[in-house]
């Protein structure tokens, strides 16, 4: 049994509740359409994770179901904020009753059941155990960036099936960018027609989407980042920005030039009609309008600007942009919405009511939290920084400033966002950046705030991982494919040993090296594309090496560790032949070569402490050496084994490795 | 470089034509909507399978093309049996051009260069070719019944990537059957409404699919079995049958006693309104109304049916048949189209414009060529029977009496289809069915005659496998997880070791053999319904054995076979503790145990050979009884490497194992 999140409470029973083709569902209490709907998909994803026809798993009378779904009453027409996800779960051997006050509670519950059931000596089952639970925070959401690269709607309708899966609840959908705009507007077609490439959803399929995610009790947030981000709006309406065109798609990554001009009438009356056509179509109380990243050079050059700044006694371009925020507030709040912005929107004059969203992080947060405001953490929970998912499990929205709030002050900390910035991936490879992180984000947000043992996150991170598989993400999947093409070959076992053992760099530093400068148009297809943003090769090589240096280590521990490194030394003589043959491996030679030469070196170090005496000091000093310059990054990747190999040859000389320079 | 089909004639040349994401595609010539629409897929593909985005590889000027397409006329606006589909490629450095008298040849074309484009050391390329090519039959399909398990509309659509692929030309959509009638009729809604659980097609879907495939190139051939097959048909219209209601919808798998009333003109007034509708929502010019598996029990039982048949001088079933099917014939004939229909209908009565679809075998598909009908052979071609691609790719439609016809009489044989009737596969394992055999049937019915080499065969089949992968079909993605769910475990590699060398029981075994009887409520979730119908291991150990045998083998083969030995030999153990947590491993374990004790066997022999004696007589008696009793099928499986062994058996004893009991 592997939830993830873990409930709020559970006490573990006697027996288990076998689910047989025969099993059935029925709803007493409140009934809707939504509630049936709900139910209808939990036999769905429960018939693929059992194998079972769609002729079994039946939706019953109540008083012959195995199962029965009680809501009190109905969820709200358009899914709100704070409304009750709570629900209790009891299974026994001879039934399960689900009760929650709303639909949405019910839905929660039912991806809890689905995670209980499993194969058994008996057939499927769920053990018996007794559930209440309910989220610690009302927002937790996930970021998509669609406008640098485009994702299809199949791609962002799986990964809305992973994010109900670990019961997050708001798809926040980043939808311009300098790269594209990706929104059909009836308003202004010159936005999609000129900025998007073609590759842009109609507002037909933005319902779908957002009708998907209702049923899945997931709201939708849309974003319109400005003043900046901005480009891709003005290719089709140059007027709107603060320099002169023509404008192009922006090809490239980073922060750019372009911004609205935000002392011109016409922009307000541009956004006014365009914030109301979008009100319309995006149903959600909350409309995100972006409002980071204005390096404001465009405004510095423009006399009528700065003219303007004058006049009105701004001082500077955080002025000018707290002048534009509090035009574009007016505008989201006429049209019925309540607005949300990163961090640097957060200045005084502007509403109470609107919500700030921090990349920044906690005390960041904290601040605005202070000010009577409320706010979302994203610091922490940024997935294209390929951190690894206990960096994010760490990182709580209520610590640093922030674990120093009133209670009320803590009531403004709405959740957070796991975000996904897109420079760097593709439909291909997106979900294998989301998952399975992002479940130990959502459980950080659902959780109770004392769930933070990080042995037990990862063995049931590694079950909910394949898990996951069922229900359409392809985090998974997508790997042995893209090893494929990059091998020229079917036979990808030495590559995978290799990909298995790398990571992609941190933070930003893939920009920082990368020999060619990546743009829209580069390929996503080298191994830094397809090696996981965590190894569980090396983190399960670290708790071996762990036990052996602890004196822990029994004989299959140790023979394991063993095997593992002379599989890793020799696995470079068997990828050579592929080298040659496959330009797209030709730029990880190098970093094959330190992974033989680092597992080779582990294994000198068992050898030596194996022999029970110490390693030679020379030896050592050798050896750290090689390790330090195994470490670097190599075609942007890092070889994961080395700090462990690193820790063994300590073990065994009793010396510590020299600082990196 | 692994083409399938084999192109008709093919010279390659020297160098390489590189595939970067500034390459591009220009049409000159004939230009309409349909090439264009051809032409992007084609970039799809190609961007998928590259990993490029969809900024990369453009539809430009034919001027600056890289490969430029030349069409010299349209297609047909419904695309009809014996349209072109010759192309030329030819493939250089400098660039590529592809020509065809039609859109359809350009599409076969354009398949065959995304099987040329691989990973080479320097960059995605196409090798320099000249590819002269066209179809040797003009008829080349794949059936699926979605009767007995409904097929969603996206498991068809990648099974329709999957034909294209390989040239396929014809969709042969079994709609109905005892067990659901699946598609929507608006004349007659009950038909659906009472005969499809809510598991059909509505015309919109229909519409939808059609148009899908006439983009890829492929007609779509709907079937409408009667008058047997026919009892979802009343459910909803009892009166249509030849015996008192009511009726359910069948759970059971087999023949059974339901058929149309022949003898009713309601039957015909009935048929010609739904014929109508139907010939009306489906354009291609041929109409399947199946005719085979009647029973005639309710036919015998009608005392009214018995007096119509005297009245009318009808003396068997079999005249009664013929008579409905003249009645058929003359609606589909008034509604435009052409009938199809399985071997039974053929009677001499019938106009010559029919075509005979043969299950019975060439001879039978001769006969009625020399009658003056058009045929296909489907017997040899069917999915469901597990027979290895070896098995298949003997079949040729012209052989046995068929291979003595005159030229002109051979022209009467159209071509032939795999057919993948429902049974046992589900949305989920279906098309580990048709996937990669069906690539062997298609080259049977594009390539040359004298193409028959099934080592080439094979080893460009494996190549084609996994390049499937990026157009869709899940045959290799779907294993793996199928395997998790069975072990309840993440970790399978034990239980792959197992199913990697078993398959399903041949032709139609798995009812005979079956301890609880099959119905469509049974889920497909057993090891068998994973396993796959050819084990490529097994296939590979037989090879390592011949040429051990043969004396041929070097070094590594012996290594290897000993090695693999070693493996099985030990599995069983490692496979046990599973055993006891999962109620889908329980039936394997006797075949698991006979794994093991086989491949003990194995590996005495091969130390009897080494030792270069012979083995005593006692030992290969015995040997042989314990091969005998593996070689009996359990749980519905047989284990593929027992042959082998007992010809390292044979080899080491000098003794021939006595044929089985």
């Amino acid at each position: 049994m592997s939830l993830m999140p873990i409930p709020a409470s559970m006490q573990v029973k006697t027996g288990q509740l076998v689910v047989d083709p025969s099993f059935s569902v029925g709803i007493n209490g409140h009934a809707d359409v939504r509630l049936q709907r709900a139910v209808e998909l939990f036999l769905d994803s429960l018939r693929r994770q059992t194998g079972m026809t769609p002729l079994d798993l039946k939706l019953t009378d109540a008083a012959q179901a195995k199962l029965v779904v009680h809501a009190e009453h109905a969820s709200k027409a358009v899914q709100e904020l704070g409304e009750d996800e709570s629900y209790s779960l009891e299974v026994s051997p001879a039934g399960a009753k689900l009760d929650a006050a709303t639909p949405l509670g019910i839905m929660r519950g039912l991806q809890t059941f689905l995670q209980l059931v499993h194969t058994t000596s008996e057939g499927f089952a769920a053990p018996a155990i007794a559930i209440q639970d309910k989220p610690r925070f009302p927002w937790r959401g996930l970021m998509i960036d669609v406008g640098r690269h485009f994702m299809p709607l199949d791609v962002l309708k799986r990964n809305l099936d992973g994010m109900a899966a670990v019961k997050l609840n708001v798809f926040h959908w980043h939808l311009s960018e300098n790269q594209g705009f990706r929104v059909e507007s009836k308003k202004f077609p010159k936005l999609q027609q000129m900025g998007s490439d073609g590759l842009y959803y109609t507002q037909d399929e933005v319902r779908e989407l957002i009708a998907y995610a209702r049923d899945r009790g997931i709201r939708v947030v849309p974003e319109f980042d400005m003043p900046g981000h901005t480009t891709a709006w003005f290719v089709g309406y140059p007027e709107l920005a603060s320099g002169p065109g023509p404008y192009q798609i922006e090809r490239k990554w980073g922060i750019f030039d372009p911004a609205m001009d935000p002392t011109q009438e016409r922009t307000y009356k541009f956004l006014d009609a365009f914030v109301g056509e979008m009100a319309q179509l995006f149903p959600d109380q909350y409309f995100h309008i972006g409002g980071d990243e204005v390096n404001g050079k465009q405004w510095d050059a423009n006399p009528n600007i700065q003219a303007f700044m004058r006049s009105h006694g701004l001082k500077s371009n955080q002025d000018l942009q707290a002048y534009f925020n509090t035009r574009v507030q007016t505008i989201v709040s006429k049209h019925g919405k309540t607005m949300v912005g990163w961090d640097e929107i957060l200045r005084p004059d502007l509403p109470k009511d609107i919500v700030v969203q921090s990349w920044r992080g906690q005390d960041s947060l904290a601040a605005a939290t202070k000010q009577g405001y409320r706010g979302l953490l994203s610091f922490g929970y940024y997935l294209d920084l390929n951190w690894r998912a206990s960096q994010h499990y760490a990182v709580d929205p209520i610590s640093g400033e922030a674990a120093n709030l009133s209670p009320e002050e803590n009531q403004r900390i709405l959740g957070g966002e796991a975000c996904m910035w897109s420079e760097y991936v593709s439909p291909e490879n997106i979900d294998s950046r989301i998952w399975p992180r992002t479940a130990a984000i959502a459980e950080r947000l659902w959780s109770p705030q004392q769930t933070t043992d990080v042995n037990s996150m990862y063995q049931r991170l590694a079950q909910i991982s394949r898990w996951l598989d069922w229900l359409g993400p392809t985090h998974n999947s997508s790997y042995a494919p893209m090893l494929r093409r990059i091998a020229g070959s079917n036979d990808i076992s030495d590559l995978r040993t290799f990909v298995d053992v790398v990571e992609p760099v941190k933070d930003y530093n893939r920009e920082e090296l990368a020999v060619v400068e990546a743009t829209s148009l580069s390929p996503l297809n080298r191994v830094i594309d397809a090696a996981r943003p965590e190894s569980a090769t090396a983190r399960h090589f670290a708790d071996l090496v762990n036990a052996l240096i602890a004196g822990r280590a029994d004989t299959d521990t140790k023979q394991e560790a063993r095997a593992l490194l002379t599989l890793w030394r020799d696995n470079q003589t068997r990828l050579k032949p592929l080298e040659t043959e496959s330009f797209l491996l030709k730029e990880i030679v190098p970093l094959s070569q330190d992974l033989s030469q680092v597992a080779a070196t582990g294994l000198q170090a068992l050898d030596y402490m194996n022999r029970g005496g110490r390693a030679p000091e020379a030896w050592a000093t050798q050896q750290f050496a090689l390790l330090e310059e195994a470490q670097k990054p190599k075609a942007q990747l890092l070889l994961t084994v080395a700090p462990s190999v690193q820790k063994l040859v300590e073990a065994s000389s009793g010396k510590k490795a020299p600082p990196p320079k």
